[in-house]
């Protein structure tokens, strides 16, 4: 079987990690990553082996800082059957004709809208729904990770409804142009937040309300989830679900923070110390007069990009079963 | 009448705010203030007049440092009716037969638990049960907050339930020994924690459940609230019996975080910056499918004083009617 050929466009935070997790594949290879501008990412690029294009305009940058570009955005998709577009929230949009007028598939990430693809994806929620497709959007990673673990407790228990609040971390590590640095920020004020009705792009039927705030960190989210149940569980019953769960990951022994996640990660030797799945505090699964309750950490840089992999594949036909993707997927990339 | 003769037990965050609160009261005064160490905060102390007390073995340092003590922390009881504790968490609970030795009223702040006093005291929603005691405990910020926005809620349209979550400062602006400074520390991991049940402490009926995190900042706490009334009710509804208590502030007008209050409360002169009231973000407070939905902002450091002024006038007997202590306590301290 010939690999899928794939561009990644947009070689920033997910970008960069979507080329290394599908190259990691024995289905699918990167023909090409784009970047507009020739700093140290891209300078990472072209010593990894990425071939890098950049819009036109911008050739001549990348010539002057000595990393070779091997054409244009348009070059690179002319290569590819798929593209993976990583681009800013909001400019993924923007590329659409383009890759319509390629004539290959796109996949755009959390920050479009749904009707740009008009189906969004969950590799545990709705792969199927996927298979070849032409367009696909990957959901947030705080979306990514409330559908992962709605899912399977959906499935078995029937979820009555979910109450989220999430306190999301204010920049990635790298964003030093963001804040706060000594604040809360409710955001948005008015309530719900849109995270709740995204998981209903991938999960319609679900009665899902959030709360976000911005803090001032940097290394992952932290979802408190309430939610209640239309079969009655235990405590056991919510660990056996979310324990059969390959990209869920019960956190204990002394880890009592997101900063001890991240060393833990460190200390594994994960990649860029990312953490694929969503971390839930054992400890802190609790049923409470018929209310389930735990606290979800979600490593923002990461979480979807296994989702990618399983996207290509499922737009691909390469694999029709969601569950065999994702055991290729994880096993490839070393989760 | 003859005003009230306070003693304040350890001038720290809270017990420099009580000082000064009460002070600024006609129907009671400061007769001495403690301090186990001649810091600047001692100094200051000394600056605006109170009479300064140490434990008997530490009177040798205030010699040595230059500000004067005026005796024993005993000396100080004997010319008190009525001590505030404001010691760290845990300290008052030993605290407690020196007062009974000393044979005078007591107050104690949310760090030691309710069995200390027996009474939990909110001045909102149970002003009239401190009448005459003996002991009083004012409980915590977060209950504090709490039992403000819910009592009068619950008095109008019925509490059926609450669940909140609380993204709490990590520390004060002034302790610099705390963090953390990059992680979101879920804190208690097992849940509840301890503030729901703590609002039952004041009001026993409420079917309250809360979650909490320790988060890089120190200016105040953020509350998001969900709750569901036994009566249907409208966003006006809400507005309307939550702008009625003097103890909520609305905030709005661009303030879109706890720094932006904090500048505003800057702004106005308030003394250290203090915001005795509940923040509540106007355009936070949603009714969606029956429930209540709103953001509320804590300024831990001064939000129970007033508390404690009104506890100290139910415990006097100086006024018997709640909402005329509050009026009084408010006017005085410019509120």
């Amino acid at each position: 079987m010939a690999k899928a050929k794939i561009a990644v466009n947009g070689y920033g935070t997910i970008g960069k990690r979507v080329a290394d997790a599908v190259r990691a594949q024995d289905d699918m290879e990167v023909v090409g990553v784009s970047k507009t501008k020739p700093n140290y990412e891209a300078s990472i690029a072209h010593q990894m082996g990425y071939d890098i294009y950049a819009p036109a305009e911008n050739l001549g940058a990348f010539e002057k800082a000595g990393i070779p570009a091997a054409g244009t955005i348009e070059e690179m998709l002319e290569k590819a059957e798929l593209v993976v577009d990583c681009t800013p929230g909001g400019i993924g949009e923007k590329n659409k004709p383009m890759y319509e007028k390629a004539g290959i598939k796109a996949i755009w990430q959390g920050g479009e809208s749904h009707p740009i693809a008009g189906f969004s994806f969950n590799a545990a929620s709705n792969y199927e729904g996927a298979l070849g497709r032409q367009f696909v959007r990957i959901v947030s990673c705080n979306t990514t990770a409330l559908c992962r673990v709605i899912s399977p407790i959906d499935r078995e228990l029937g979820v009555k409804k979910v109450r989220v609040v999430l306190a999301r971390r204010a920049a990635d590590p790298n964003d030093v142009k963001k804040g706060p640095i000594n604040a809360i920020v409710p955001d948005p004020i008015r309530l719900p937040s849109h995270h709740g009705p995204d998981v209903r792009s991938v999960l319609p039927h679900i009665d899902i309300t959030s709360a976000a705030l911005k803090i001032p960190t940097t290394l992952m989210h932290l979802h408190t989830v309430n939610m209640e149940t239309n079969t009655d569980c235990t405590v056991a019953d919510i660990k056996r679900i979310l324990g059969s769960q390959s990209r869920i990951l019960f956190v204990g022994q002394g880890i009592s923070s997101t900063a001890e996640i991240i060393e833990y990660a460190r200390d594994i030797g994960r990649p860029r110390y990312d953490i694929w799945e969503n971390c839930i505090w054992e400890e802190s699964i609790t049923v409470h007069e018929k209310e389930l309750y735990f606290f979800l950490a979600v490593h923002q840089e990461s979480i979807t990009i296994p989702e990618n992999v399983d996207a290509i594949r499922a737009m691909m036909e390469f694999e029709n079963d969601g569950a065999k993707s994702i055991e290729k997927t994880n096993k490839a990339i070393g989760l």
